[in-house]
């Protein structure tokens, strides 16, 4: 479609900055996205842009920067519910004495609506994917679908009977099902999610591993996340958790490990051998006292890292600007190293590695032609971010999800202004606060 | 004076929450805070408050969270100015090559907006005090006296020449001049600042104790922020930077100790022992990669410890809210033990124990009859702060702050709906970007 000389496209929006995050690290000061439909047509300086373009709409923020939307690798959104009920514990007792009770009253309604008020949160912080593991996993694809968040969603599978689907049995069935109706989504991504090596015999692992190879998709399990973990596991099958799966041959540029945070050398080489991913968690991990992940080591060794909140029970929110902050300084205190994780590789670990360990990389966590328009817009016009020197300094270290202002996904204005557009907020804040009062009675 | 029955205050703020941090700890659910010109009349159920007072002025957030002001124990308010200016570099590098080069084009111009920029952001995240260590300290107190924020200021001091006071015995006079022009302020102390024992002779560090003890006012430092630090003084002293007080006669309940990262069993008894108090920055020690404060070992043996962010340039945030997140966290990991540190402990550093530090207990810290009224209202009505369980657990580990939405500080409503009502922050703004252009130069 051209208009004279101009091709129309759907929407150009504009920055005092894009940080397009592509190969090169491309920054366009100022800068523009033109944005067709669903795809990205073009980025560029905005003069360029709008001699090229004919947009149906524009977005202009002269105080805006303008990056790749943040991707969530792993979280338990509907756990949003959970936020503050319980903290400060040793890790047995706020399990069994808080989480697990509380889980035990969990059900379809609840998923939806946690995760919903979950989805708010995260896209009025700047998170456009997230990666899910929880109970009612359709539930979770049915709030994404509908709130126009991107996500990656999954049953969460064990050894033992589930409130969702009943025996286990019937949990590979039903990720199975799940996969069948959401194949199509242009939103939604269906993985397949065995719970931990300490919850799932080989035979399941197995046969979840199974699973995803025949539907060509993630398999993402809770790895190496405690020293517990490490010593049980080895304990009972003379491995790591690493190991474990090596030997069951789960190990795979397919498999995300959720944490990984108590790795030895040689499961830093499995993991590197074989293209698995690793999500990392450092605010969890800090508050559960689980230890610090070799964050540096892998990357170092080739393993992807991308960046998870993890649920709000243990973080405990959802800011994936918050989140890369504490990732870049845990590095550089654990290492005795200021120039450990620099700005710049937090920002990698939240945009294009948390899309290569979800395998959406050709599909967002960069600003290019043909890749998805999911971007936001951060507000420079505020006192903590004036005045500017680096972007990647200011949105790693000063910046908080409060500072987002827009926010697209697959091409659709969700946030403008910090207005969700796209679903009732009121809606969804006073169901969560009944389902609280229920949850206290 | 009396209206009928009830005695005229000057302003009735009432919220969902009232924290009060007194001794007891009281939570009001709901809760309101009657304020009488600076002070508070009484803080209780919005009912019985609105029984005995007839108030010239209300504030009425229904889904509001009243707390202490925040006390900022440790900053360089003007570095605000710096921010990101040079970041993740090895520490001899950035102060050599990027913050000194920096500091040399200092004056008092770019002190006094700098420092309203920074109050300006802690404003509206929730800081009420901030205890400030830098040069052309006069201007410090300048713009924190006419933006109506509470200040402890002083001028840095050291061996060699200062581009504000000029030669070192200049330092002490300038100090003394300090103290005389502000002894009446209400919102302004003064506080004598060494900077530190590598950058101070033993004589100038005497001098500044006995200067302290004159005026009976703090004593402040940088002490045992970096393992270098330390091994130095040992070499040149024969004892750490603590023990090197300690045989100067400068420990005292007058001294604070900034970081206090490095420190022996033998330093903390010392400090215990003296009544000396740390201001704990985990952010800027985690970003210049300094180390972990023993924060928990340290309240085990009494010593009180405040909440500082440190400057702009190494941390990069003046967000009281996130340093409190961030200390639970990072005491919980280092640990290995996640009830190290708890919320309600978080929240003390950053208020009582912060007042305590710096001598001002008696003022502020807590919401009592009689305390100064330096208050602050945190939104709850927002999707990361929904449902609510627990306001303690969601103020140090979900809210940030963004989510301040109205400031009192001496009885004088500074913010409000997070709109600042004391200063033009736009002018501030400019001014900002145009110190930064000429920095850039």
């Amino acid at each position: 479609m051209k208009t004279g000389e101009k091709e129309t496209v759907s929407l150009l929006i504009t920055g005092a900055w894009v940080l397009t995050q592509n190969p090169e690290r491309k920054i366009f000061s100022p800068g523009a996205v033109a944005v067709r439909g669903a795809e990205i047509a073009a980025v560029g300086p905005p003069d360029e842009l709008s001699e090229r373009y004919a947009p149906a709409q524009t977005l202009d923020y002269p105080q805006g920067l303008i990056i790749p939307g943040l991707i969530n690798a792993h979280t338990h959104a509907a756990m949003s519910l959970f936020r503050g009920l319980a903290d400060d514990l040793p890790l047995e007792e706020w399990l069994n004495s808080h989480i697990f009770p509380a889980e035990r009253h969990l059900n379809g309604d609840f998923v939806y609506w946690g995760t919903k008020l979950a989805v708010a949160e995260m896209l009025l912080s700047g998170a456009t994917t997230f990666c899910d593991m929880y109970l009612w996993a359709g539930q979770v694809a049915q709030a994404a679908a509908e709130t126009g968040i991107r996500a990656v969603v999954g049953e969460v599978l064990y050894d033992f009977p589930s409130p969702n689907y009943g025996p286990p049995s019937a949990g590979l069935q039903y990720s199975e099902e799940l996969c069948r109706t959401w194949r199509d989504h242009p939103l939604v991504n269906v993985a397949i999610q065995p719970h931990a090596v300490y919850t799932c015999s080989p035979d399941l692992l197995q046969q979840c591993g199974e699973l995803a190879a025949r539907f060509d998709t993630r398999l993402i399990i809770h790895l190496s996340e405690t020293h517990r973990e490490v010593a049980d596991c080895e304990a009972k099958y003379g491995a790591t958790p690493v190991g474990h799966l090596h030997k069951l041959g789960l190990l795979s540029s397919r498999l995300l490990a959720d944490h990984g945070v108590v790795l030895s050398e040689a499961d830093m080489n499995l993991l590197a051998a074989s293209g698995a991913g690793v999500a990392h968690c450092p605010e969890s991990n800090m508050k559960l006292a689980s230890g610090i992940a070799p964050v540096v080591d892998l990357l170092a060794k080739g393993v992807p890292v991308g960046l998870g909140t993890d649920g709000c029970a243990s973080n405990n929110n959802l800011d994936l600007l918050q989140e890369m902050d504490t990732a870049a300084k845990l590095q550089k205190v654990h290492r005795l190293d200021p120039t450990a994780l620099p700005a710049t590789q937090a920002l990698d670990l939240a945009t294009i590695n948390g899309a290569r360990v979800l395998g959406l990389e050709k599909k967002v966590g960069s600003l290019a032609p043909g890749m998805q328009a999911d971007l936001v817009v951060i507000d420079l016009d505020r006192p903590h971010l004036t005045p500017i020197y680096d972007p990647y300094s200011h949105l790693v270290y000063a910046a908080g999800g409060a500072d987002v202002q827009t926010v697209l996904v697959h091409g659709r204005v969700v946030v403008r202004d910090r207005r969700i557009l796209t679903f009732d907020l009121e809606e969804t804040l006073a169901r969560a606060r009944e389902l609280a009062r229920s949850l206290q009675k």
